[in-house]
């Protein structure tokens, strides 16, 4: 049976795309996750008001509404 | 006895709509979910201010209002 | 000794509202419920800025601020 | 020793106003309550931009801000 | 060794002012108090835009920014 | 191996600041603190709008942004 | 296997940049965190509407968006 998390297991080294509560799409590549969706992205960088690039960045789980692989 | 969530289970490979407290309709095919309403979704695309597709999504539970099965 | 989810258990398969803390009222027929007040309509609609016809939803306990049967 | 639910539990079968964190005030017969303080009130109206008769109705803990018997 | 919630214990019978984080005021005579920093008080007033008396009154913990002894 | 709650052990009786999700900053005394963050302060004040003599005061941790000892 | 607060881990002592909920931006060097991501920071400022330098701070886990090591 598949679980929604598998779609991170599935994505990792691959880039993503994070949406934050906050409004903020966030992109790099994923390192790694846990349980509570805390996200490791290596080569990131954010596109808000403007685009800031981060290099490695650790995201809280709660402050995220969806995570997409990079198409 | 039904329990709310059997209208995932009985959803699943077919196209739903998720509103987000953040206000966004998301749109896409039910794969898989858990017991905190996480949702995997495939072939999504979000209609906020403009439509963008998402292709696979992963949506975390806590930030849904509601989920309904397209009609 | 009476419990507040009485309300729910008494109300099934009846029109329920329910408002929500994004400000929207969703009306439909109470198939189940479960103790984190996640709610299954059926038949239901949304009155938020217009009325939209849901159909079946499922709606997540902690976007919920009362639910009323409808008189 | 006293505990701040005994306010409720010396309320029951009368009159209370609810204030909830929408900023809605709820009032109603107090029926029944539980350790999250959701509440079962019947003969309920809402009073926020315009009166509206809830009659009987269930509200979620997590959304009141205080609750107080009518004096 | 001293705990935060021993404020309450000695503010017992005594009149206390609490903010919420609505943004209101709520004053009265501290009754009882719990582990999650439910409230009840007596004698209360409330504070916002225009001054309200309460009487008895439950507060729930999770809306209290903070709790001050009156001087 | 250092925690970050240290930061509140190693200022005990020294004036520390608070800044409030609710964006007000409370000065005072730290007399005691909880694994909630909820705080104990003596001889406090609060600097929003305008500042105000709370003397003891309880801050509840989920309220709270930071706190750093004065210099 | 890695997880994701092994960005904390190879971050200590270092400097990090924390972006919480409130908008802020707080810049310090890290000395210690725990699982619910509290973070202690030594010389640290926070970037709001004005800088101000605040020197020892701990920032509560649940008002940060994400961290990221300066470059």
């Amino acid at each position: 049976m598949q679980r929604p998390l598998d779609v991170l297991g599935s994505s990792t080294d691959k880039r993503i795309i994070i949406k934050t509560k906050s409004g903020d799409s966030i992109f790099g590549i994923l390192k790694a996750f846990d349980s509570h969706i805390n996200i490791w992205l290596d080569e990131a960088s954010i596109d808000g008001e403007k685009e800031v690039k981060l290099g490695k960045v650790l995201i809280r789980g709660d402050s995220i509404v969806y995570i997409s692989p990079e198409k």
